[in-house]
């Protein structure tokens, strides 16, 4: 249970956190509330394995592995929170279903973007081989799926296949406008919209839905990880450019690099002479090698992280909205704590920027 | 509806008929049948594109692209037969499941072969890139299992979810086994079972299912699907050394070039002296390049191919006699009718080889 006694156990999958220190308390906080609950999660997904077919337990266990900080769950089970015992059977299960949905993109993803290493482990594609990997991510998601007709209705499985399709809906989306430069402020909206925000979504709406909350606050719920996702996801898009390449692990710059308009680079373009544009534009289509650090000095100058960070804190405001008529519910104080915590996080990335 | 009018209609997706002049009337006979069930599917798929993100419907469109043999729904037809007329939309709906899973695999399938063309037309990986082909497999997953959770009870998703996952598994385990010597028979066969006949059984399960047939049948009908699609397989893997290029216009002997031990070479294997045996491993795990013309003239000599089409012949024995107790209901004769143009392709394929 390393994860949830760690300062970084509210970080999503992608990355370490930034700063972390600047609120260590409010992170353990949040996540040694739901130590019975992660724990339970875990116990359930290592019995999934025995639902595998004997030839690929090994490989559902190693992309299953249990070292991810389990964000979408923590979505789930905060908003169907009754208190921090042990939660229902049924609350556990939708957790595992989002957090299995979400693995089996990760696998896929690694694929696709040629990665190699994943939470300090070989990607499930560099060590099983390409192939293996595509079918391993097929077989989570059907068995994620599977999981959910273990309700007694088909609404589950209804809501998860849809936000399924939606997920690889944006990054399909994403993938085919990579080196374009046609994208603009509502292509980047939806795209977050549909890959990142929608599995934020679904996994507060079934919390909330599963532990039997009224319809409003199963709305409210949803309307709430929307907004929570989108900001987070501009949020790991600033950590790309802004966050300290030692603490975050990777390399900054990569959507620079790959030719992916996020929002710092929309800004910055829109906030450039027209001969920067240019050059900017040749960087993104790979008529130019990236010059990371020029653009970074612009970011600086051009006070591209403020207009950025200023979206996120609009979503969170908007994610807090969605909960305000709510406030007696036990599962309504406990999400806005994830909004405390994400506004945290863009401060800390705003000192060391 | 070219496919329905032509001698070919029957045929599984990966090939064109050997010989089908020997028994037109059988196969346009079973076909013709379905003339609007089949054309109720078009019409069903085609609804479904309105489903799918506006971004990603020109993809869907393309992998759902009706030149395919609708082998699949033709199970879930006969299965629920109940009349040429047209079929319910139950029906209709668990044929267009099965075949969007099925596509799905394609998709999937020509990622990771590498293969540029299916159906006369680039695959979706080489006309959208590989990531693209990856996400819209997904997706197509995703909205199948969608489709499923249109039933009154989470029964249909819960079938089908399995089969995807066990579908799943069977190729992953041949992916592993590719190039490797320890392939005996009983993975041969579970491989088989998994990656093809269950897809084949679930559609007849739930074809029957839907239909509202007995309990008893319905399980039959399974059994029926599973072991039609085990014989298929093994048929398919004799193609592949004993068809003829032109006709099922596709490279021969490619199982033995990509390293895959199906029953052919098992048998053959098992037929060699030891020194051939030792040749015909290295062939398999790339030490040697491949010998096909040789390891052709060693199966006619060692009567490989008689020794395997009658392992066709168990397997569609073991079919019938699963359908034996039940010819008093209407789809019965109908399924039987699948195994007779199994058996009549097999003998076509005697006779050219």
């Amino acid at each position: 249970m390393v994860v949830l006694m760690s300062p970084t156990a509210v970080l999503p999958d992608s990355m370490v956190p930034v700063a972390p220190a600047a609120e260590p308390l409010a992170f353990s906080r949040v996540f040694a509330r739901l130590a019975l609950h992660q724990s339970a999660l875990d116990t359930f997904l290592r019995e999934q394995l025995a639902e595998f077919e004997p030839e690929i337990r090994d490989l559902a266990a190693y992309a299953l592995d249990a070292s991810g900080k389990r964000l979408r769950p923590a979505l789930v089970f905060l908003s169907g929170w009754k208190g921090s015992g042990a939660p229902s059977a049924e609350l556990v299960r939708v957790a595992a279903v989002v957090e299995m949905v979400h693995l089996a993109t990760l696998v896929h993803d690694d694929i696709m973007d040629g990665a190699e290493v994943r939470r300090n482990r070989p990607t499930v594609a560099r060590r099983y081989g390409s192939a293996a990997a595509v079918l391993l991510g097929d077989a989570l998601f059907a068995h994620a799926l599977h999981l959910t007709t273990q309700y007694p209705t088909t609404g589950v499985c209804a809501a998860v296949s849809v936000a399924m399709r939606r997920v690889c809906a944006g990054e399909i989306v994403q993938t085919l406008r990579r080196g374009s430069l046609r994208v603009d402020r509502a292509d980047y909206s939806r795209i977050v919209d549909l890959k990142t925000a929608e599995l934020f979504r679904v996994s507060c709406q079934l919390g909330a839905e599963v532990a039997g909350q009224p319809a409003g606050f199963v709305a409210a719920a949803g309307r709430f990880g929307r907004h929570l996702g989108i900001g987070y996801q501009i949020y790991d898009d600033l950590v790309d450019f802004f966050g300290e390449e030692t603490r975050i692990g990777k390399t900054l710059g990569t959507d620079l690099t790959s030719g992916k308009l996020t929002l710092p680079l929309l800004v910055l373009r829109e906030r450039l002479e027209p001969v920067d544009q240019e050059r900017l534009a040749e960087e993104l289509d790979g008529r130019r090698s990236p010059d990371l650090a020029t653009r970074l000095e612009q970011m600086r100058r051009l006070g591209v992280f403020a207009r950025v960070a200023g979206e996120v804190a609009v979503e969170l405001a908007d994610a807090r909205a969605a909960l305000s008529p709510w406030q007696q519910l036990a599962p309504a104080p406990r999400l806005g704590e994830l909004a405390d915590l994400l506004e945290a996080q863009v401060s800390a990335l705003a000192q060391s920027s």
